[in-house]
């Protein structure tokens, strides 16, 4: 990796579920969903979830998708540290006000020029299921970092499709926390030439 | 745990396959299942896939769905060792000529009860996504020794269900092989009294 890693994190149950059923206004991850964060109660600690939770805060620029946005309220225009939000969105003439530092896209391959530009040597931190799901296919994603949780939520939202394409990982690093196993892999290009 | 364990094992792709689509007779695995199955060539190894291996072939009794065991040809009455195979199914009146050994049941606490008793102080293993599914639900699946496999299928045959009951884990155990993390959970019980 000769850039800084366009990467996902994402938490998850073992059976793949990022929220509970029926995430909307109100109820952002899903009835029950709430059990996959109990780990983010250590965030500000000394120990791994603290180191994990800690890098996600380095991250130098944010590419979410609209569900995820407007699920979280665009993070009142600051995710983190004042880091530019690029959101990804299939509806680019539904844009609402945004705040400062907030831009829509509807081209992959612009947001993600965009996104590393801004976040310079740092890595970019990706966020949703839709997001992940939409670079995942356009080959734009470098690397995962799935928090995986031990329960199975039986229902609700999932990280990863079912559109038949394959993707190989290299595995980069496990960590293992309270409640939770942080597993970060690279995404695998097909040799070329 | 005063009793050895009801034990599930299976590999599994990051995405939550257990095999690639159109599984059926003459495609075992599905299309492109067979990527998830890259580890056991060192099953015979001193390594930590040899180790878990092992494990898994010491073993005492099977407890394994309908459809596994047909796609599976029976495993010729012999899955290892000669121990007793008993079949989940719910048609028990269309059982096909077995080998002896072989055993079908259409009642969970029998099949459970009878593989525990063959088992003796050995753990029972489970195979199969449907075998699974019907013991986490009946609360009588003990143990997962999940075989988590570093692709995206992006399609197949899920290991988990979504019945929208939730299912509370201990992580156990973490053993990180070539081409694969072994990771063994508890199944949590609620309390009772």
């Amino acid at each position: 990796m000769t850039t800084a890693p366009i990467r996902l994190y994402m938490t998850m149950s073992v059976d793949g579920y990022i929220a509970g059923p029926d995430d909307r206004a109100g109820q952002e991850l899903g009835r029950g969903g709430g059990r996959l964060f109990n780990w983010l109660d250590d965030r500000h600690g000394t120990g791994v979830n603290g180191q994990v939770f800690g890098e996600a805060m380095a991250t130098g620029a944010i590419i979410s998708g609209r569900r995820t946005f407007d699920l979280a309220g665009g993070w009142q225009g600051d995710h983190h540290n004042g880091v530019p939000i690029h959101v990804l969105t299939s509806r680019p003439g539904e844009q609402p006000a945004a705040a400062p530092g907030t831009v829509f896209y509807s081209d992959l391959t612009a947001c993600v020029h965009d996104a590393r530009a801004a976040a310079g040597d740092r890595a970019v931190m990706v966020h949703g299921a839709a997001a992940a799901q939409s670079l995942l296919r356009a080959g734009l994603l470098d690397e995962l970092e799935l928090h995986l949780v031990p329960v199975l939520l039986g229902g609700g939202r999932r990280l990863f499709g079912d559109d038949g394409r394959r993707v190989e990982l290299r595995p980069v690093r496990r960590l293992e926390g309270r409640d939770v196993t942080h597993l970060r892999y690279e995404v695998v290009r097909p040799a070329t030439g």
